[in-house]
């Protein structure tokens, strides 16, 4: 059978049979609407999109390809591969094929009929060679960072996107009820991790979580127990974990989980792109009294940031009341991270990637808005001990807050000894 | 206890305990003399060090940092988080901190009493905002594209590398054992690589595979059953497969697999960051003749490639001796691809990132060179009805190859019926 023929006859009811949801085009409207309000404040005359985050949220497809959006007229879905899957997984009107860089002024010249004097770039993560080849290409425009504008757009989540981030978050709770079947005294947190992994798949997770980066990784298995919990590594997170090698030092190690130890998982899932990160407290018998306690402190911070979200509430003056209020539960020095190595933040945004806008950490100062969504963790780490911390994500509404994490906050505690 | 403490004293036996291998002085050593070979060659001062990989590589940790290169002083490791693991990693004489960019030309001044007057960068990866802040930090600097002096330098694996690619290997091969027992009929594709997946991790499998790109993702669950080997999608690859969703649509999805049609299973593996690549073909019950045909088919390809691996073979008369193969066997529409949508390399380059040189590719004509390493995958796309194919990671010998996959290659039927 011809290729093209059978994805435009079978791929898209296949897909839809297997679980794709497929974006509307309304959405990409209204998204698009307010990009151009930040293209037009910037002075920018079309975008290339090109990173795949960005790309999705514009187009519908992660098909490799450039995405170029006008300010007046309609965008331009240029494909490298696979142009009739594109076509199926996209609602946009022009869908063309692009053989390579080299075309894009002439493909975008017939397009339009004449080439923009200023282009806007992802310059945040586009890489230096690309930026080259694109001065080279439109040599007279002026290209110009539109990472911003995109960001900015991003932060905001349409109902469209929270209902994917709920689905994602269904699929954690399951997870974690799960993970309480699957623990047991003599496992190795990988072991624990890798399993609660495959759980997750099976219930839809897609595998890979994404982080805007050049270096950043992310990953679902950070299970850390007892001591393993005490250990810094590369990210910027207050707890690292041991890891499997100096390749891969963060997350889940070989270490045999104990009794009694706090063990600490902190599980992304993700569903049609969509993130939900969440962090919940096992032990196998009673965790000792001093993780207890600091836990209990960080349902505390975790509860006092929650009565202030709303719209308008400033990100930093919340982050400064959680340092108060650590300080005073007598938590100042462990509070998100081992002295001298505490973290600034206690949320992060997060949707199709795991550091969106906005920052719940000293120096956002900016308010809050509706459908913004972000991943509220206050964490206590004792160094060579073990660490606690809960986390949930959260959107924010009219009045308040949703929480899209809902598993039990309580301590999972297994095989009671 | 203070942190910095804990981690010198107990981090080091804690992490070989856990299997942790460090990478010696002399690897580095032997390592930045071809670097500074290709330096000289460009004419290029200093270089700075900034992605994951090429950091690893040149410094034995990938605690967040960058490393400064001069031509002829020892390089100097400057670490953002965390200093003291980055201390533990790595066998390096100058590990100092860095809090910020910003400081980066007066730890540089300091340790080399000026600043160089050129500066070689990763241009091929580095993000333009980070380009542009070191065009700020270092004014009197010309900078350099250093990227291929790195990926010409790592091409050429060391027996400590391929050690530990063996390694990989290893795991692997347990995988591909254990999935015999997990295969069942009625299973999803993503239920059966979620599984190996797991194996996986319990063998030693990191769980992350990386690429050099901005938006390439790698994932291990590459599990494709009928008719979704037959489907493209946006990587660079002969089958995609469809995937969990338009977000990422590669890869198992939650198709179940039925009895005779063919499976296949395209795993990687990594430890201490190392990467094998491997595919072999499953079916429940007897495959279908078609697909046993063309299985042989790639085996023949694969057989007649290893055949001529040798130091000074060159990699495209290779390639193109395997279209006139395909074309023989009565594959020239379906090899690599279906048609118009053929790949031009039968092998990729590999070690710590799946797209190393060298190629076996159209258009990649140079020599093999004793210890390169490859993963050379001949296979055949039917579409709408499925795909097969083998794959093995190979590394060059003084007289011919080693293959790193030792699994059996025959077809791994399961469930007779």
């Amino acid at each position: 059978m011809n290729h093209k023929d059978w994805v435009q006859k079978e791929l898209r009811e296949l897909g839809i049979s297997l679980g794709f949801r497929y974006l509307p085009l309304e959405e990409i409207e209204d998204r698009l609407t307010r990009v151009r309000t930040g293209m037009k404040k910037q002075g920018i005359e079309a975008l290339l999109v090109v990173q795949k985050m960005d790309f999705y949220y514009l187009s519908g497809t992660t098909q490799d390809g450039i995405l170029f959006v006008p300010l007046e007229e309609k965008p331009l879905l240029m494909i490298k591969r696979e142009l009739e899957r594109a076509k199926v997984e996209s609602p946009m009107e022009n869908v063309v094929a692009l053989n390579s860089n080299r075309e894009l002024p002439s493909v975008i010249k017939d397009y339009c009929g004449s080439l923009p004097h200023s282009l806007g770039l992802e310059l945040d993560v586009l890489p230096v060679r690309d930026y080259f080849r694109l001065q080279d290409l439109f040599p007279g425009a002026r290209l110009m960072d539109a990472s911003l504008i995109l960001r900015d757009v991003r932060k905001i989540k349409s109902p469209f996107e929270i209902d994917l981030m709920r689905a994602a978050g269904e699929i954690g709770r399951k997870v974690y009820l799960e993970a309480r079947e699957i623990l047991e005294e003599g496992m190795t947190e990988i072991q624990f991790g890798s399993l609660l992994e495959a759980a997750a798949k099976r219930y839809g997770h897609e595998g890979l979580l994404r982080v805007r980066s050049l270096n950043y990784e992310a990953y679902s298995w950070h299970v850390l127990s007892g001591s393993s919990g005490g250990i810094v590594s590369q990210s910027d997170s207050p707890m690292g974990g041991l890891g499997l090698s100096p390749a891969f030092p963060v997350g889940a190690s070989r270490r045999v989980m104990r009794a009694h130890e706090p063990i600490l998982v902190d599980f992304g899932t993700c569903y049609h792109g969509y993130q939900v990160d969440e962090t919940r407290m096992f032990s196998i018998g009673k965790m000792e009294q001093k993780f207890i306690d600091a836990y209990k402190a960080c349902r505390e911070i975790h509860d006092a940031v929650l009565e202030e979200v709303r719209p308008g509430a400033d990100c930093e003056a919340i982050f400064v009341k959680t340092l108060r209020l650590a300080e005073r539960l007598g938590y100042r020095e462990s509070y998100l991270g081992p002295p001298g190595l505490q973290t600034r933040f206690v949320a992060h945004g997060i949707g199709l990637e795991l550091n969106e806008l906005p920052y719940i950490a000293q120096g956002h100062s900016y308010p809050l808005e509706e459908r913004m969504s972000f991943a509220l963790e206050p964490k206590i780490v004792f160094p060579g001990e073990g660490s606690v911390g809960l986390e949930n994500t959260v959107v924010v509404t009219q009045n308040g807050y949703e929480i899209l994490t809902k598993v039990d906050q309580d301590i999972f505690e297994v095989g009671g000894l």
